[in-house]
């Protein structure tokens, strides 16, 4: 193996060389590509804890005792519990000695303390593509024995996770049923009941429409210990797509985030406190509702002109996006045949001037009587498509 | 250097080894920690482009030529276009010949094609956190050669950048007047003119109260590619460290966000739209309004014992939860001496029963005289310490 590099304008130099003493790691491209090999370097050592060196040496001292005191059996647990447990979290965050305390306590008792108590982490994957996953969502699912997941996850996201670890589909499979909910926080629960650390993929953030109330019961009900990863949800990246933004002053100062389909048997949300002069509403899961909440919205004032963006399987493959207004807005979707998840971002501008003179929240239920200017809306916001990816119809 | 890994029950191994031939990156830890190595090798597996080598073998094939061809004083900046711009990005997406033809065509005429043309990212930091940045915002901090950043921005996730990247802080210093927006926008895009890489880091999502829409404009009439990352914004990281959720079915339905603070003279959004029976509202820099809304909100019928979550710093250090009503919110954060970064999570739950049998999208303004039955709240949202860090008073 050759680590040397050989860029243009030397014989030879050393590699590349990340080091945390003991853990070294050595770059080398063999002369071709010396920009690679910095730029790899660079990010090497930025995710390398600075000093991980000193758990790993710590760790190569403990062997011989660990060789004693540790059954064999169950040495691979105890050292996954050293490296990626409480003691490397402590170490990495500075608490050096509180680490190297338990670690000889374990060592001394012989046992690897009681951290086979599974856990479970309800990780947002954001709204679809690989690199929209923050890097506390790719850590946790690293760290997953297994990993629930349904369709709205791309087959990307799941490549981010260890190889051996378990997947399991809990989406709807084509022609059936999807999995009841209930189905999904037993299973859930029961796989950390093994001891297992569990991940449950959701798409977007867990908190928006993701029915995490739900899971987060069933862990408490089960004493599981459970941790929510935000993500980046649907409508912000639906906006950033459009390199437009989701409030903007004097033209939007409230976000008004919704879904059409709650169970069966709900109603919509009352459509007043959807919109109103001043928001920008995103609409999730909403595609079947648009014909009647345009209606309802124009009776109440809103422009018909006001735009509506319409953003369909956004940041994934079949990716696009579509302009309408609201009064056109269920014949748009009507003909491009747009079904399933796509947001509707609605936008009915202040009326300028209004909103500054009139102290609106002095008096309260006036939103029929209020004059309302549309103006140029485009002006307000400009909507372009991204530089880079982003396919505009 | 000794690459070469020891463990337990061997007298030698190989080191761990990550193979681009001829790209190639070995990890040791002189037998300390196979356990770090194995998670090494994993994590620097996924982050390099699987045909990566490739590239460069095909560049190295080509350094007689670029010697050649391109003069000594522009070959650096033609090896950063090859590894770092367009040809990289179509060869490692799989467009290995419109690369290599780009590539080549450059040599044969001895420059290094239009590519210095600027650009500008508005780059969603999330809410303070280095590890709930996404990973094409650090992708794109990487590639930056310029950072304009404020105060809300963790000095961590700065560090996220090239060493050698230019920062610039456009924040409020104390008892300094924060930059105009003007100024930021016409730095950030005479920046770019330059034909630089320019990053905004923007908190939270750029979409979301971040102020894009002046930023987008400004590059636009410019005439500069600009593209929005999306972030997590505030009020996911918010519910996350409660492990709550923003919506829930039965409970709260619609999602508000809404900021106190927008142009000086502004008034607050309508209160009648910011809540209502089954709505979350997340309230952002709005600590000084927090008196008035309440006091609106239980004009209109909010029940006095609605739960409040003040959440301040989120995810940042000094991070800390306060749980109050919307009766108490105001005494809360006086007493805690609340003030700046705060967000607020106002739940006013449906009225069992209500939503479900009253189609209220038909009737429009009868929020008035509405029954709103509180119930037990904590039940609908479990709101409980996440087990991974948050401190919850």
């Amino acid at each position: 193996m050759n680590v040397v590099d050989q860029p243009d304008l030397c014989d030879m130099t050393t590699p590349a060389i990340v080091d945390r003493d003991p853990i070294v790691v050595a770059i080398g491209s063999e002369g071709t590509a010396p920009v690679l090999t910095r730029e790899f370097k660079t990010k090497i050592e930025r995710f390398l804890p600075q000093n991980i060196g000193g758990l790993a040496a710590f760790a190569g001292r403990l062997r011989p005792s660990v060789a004693r005191n540790i059954p064999f059996a169950h040495r691979r647990a105890f050292w996954a519990w050293v490296f990626k447990g409480t003691p490397r979290r402590q170490w990495v965050r500075g608490a050096e000695r509180d680490a190297a305390h338990d670690i000889k306590a374990a060592i001394a008792s012989g046992v690897t303390t009681g951290e086979n108590i599974g856990q479970i982490t309800l990780v947002g994957a954001g709204p679809g593509a690989r690199d929209l996953l923050t890097l506390r969502a790719v850590e946790r699912l690293q760290e997953a024995d297994v990993i629930f997941y349904d369709r709205l996850v791309d087959a990307e996201v799941l490549e981010l996770a260890r190889r051996d670890a378990e997947r399991v589909f809990v989406g709807k499979h084509v022609g059936a049923h999807r999995w009841p909910q209930d189905r999904i926080n037993s299973m859930v629960v029961s796989e950390a009941k093994k001891g297992r650390s569990v991940v449950r993929l959701k798409s977007g953030d867990p908190g928006v429409f993701g029915r995490a109330a739900e899971e987060v019961e069933a862990a408490r009900d089960a004493g599981i210990p459970l941790e929510i990863v935000p993500g980046v949800t649907a409508a912000c990246a639906a906006a950033a797509g459009l390199t437009r933004s989701l409030t903007e002053r004097g033209v939007a100062n409230t976000l008004v985030l919704a879904t059409g389909t709650g169970r069966a048997e709900d109603p919509l949300p009352d459509s007043i406190r959807l919109s109103g002069p001043g928001t920008t509403t995103a609409l999730y899961m909403s595609v079947s509702q648009a014909s009647r909440l345009s209606g309802l919205w124009m009776q109440q004032g809103m422009p018909p002109d006001c735009s509506v963006d319409i953003c369909v399987e956004v940041t994934k493959q079949g990716q696009r996006y579509l302009e309408a207004t609201v009064a056109t807005m269920a014949n748009v979707l009507r003909e491009h045949r747009v079904t399933g998840s796509a947001i509707l971002l609605v936008t009915w501008p202040s009326a300028d001037g209004v909103t500054s003179a009139v102290p609106k929240f002095e008096t309260g239920l006036s939103l029929h009587s209020e004059t309302v200017v549309n103006g140029d809306r485009t002006q307000g916001y400009p909507v372009a498509p991204s530089f880079r990816g982003g396919h505009v119809i």
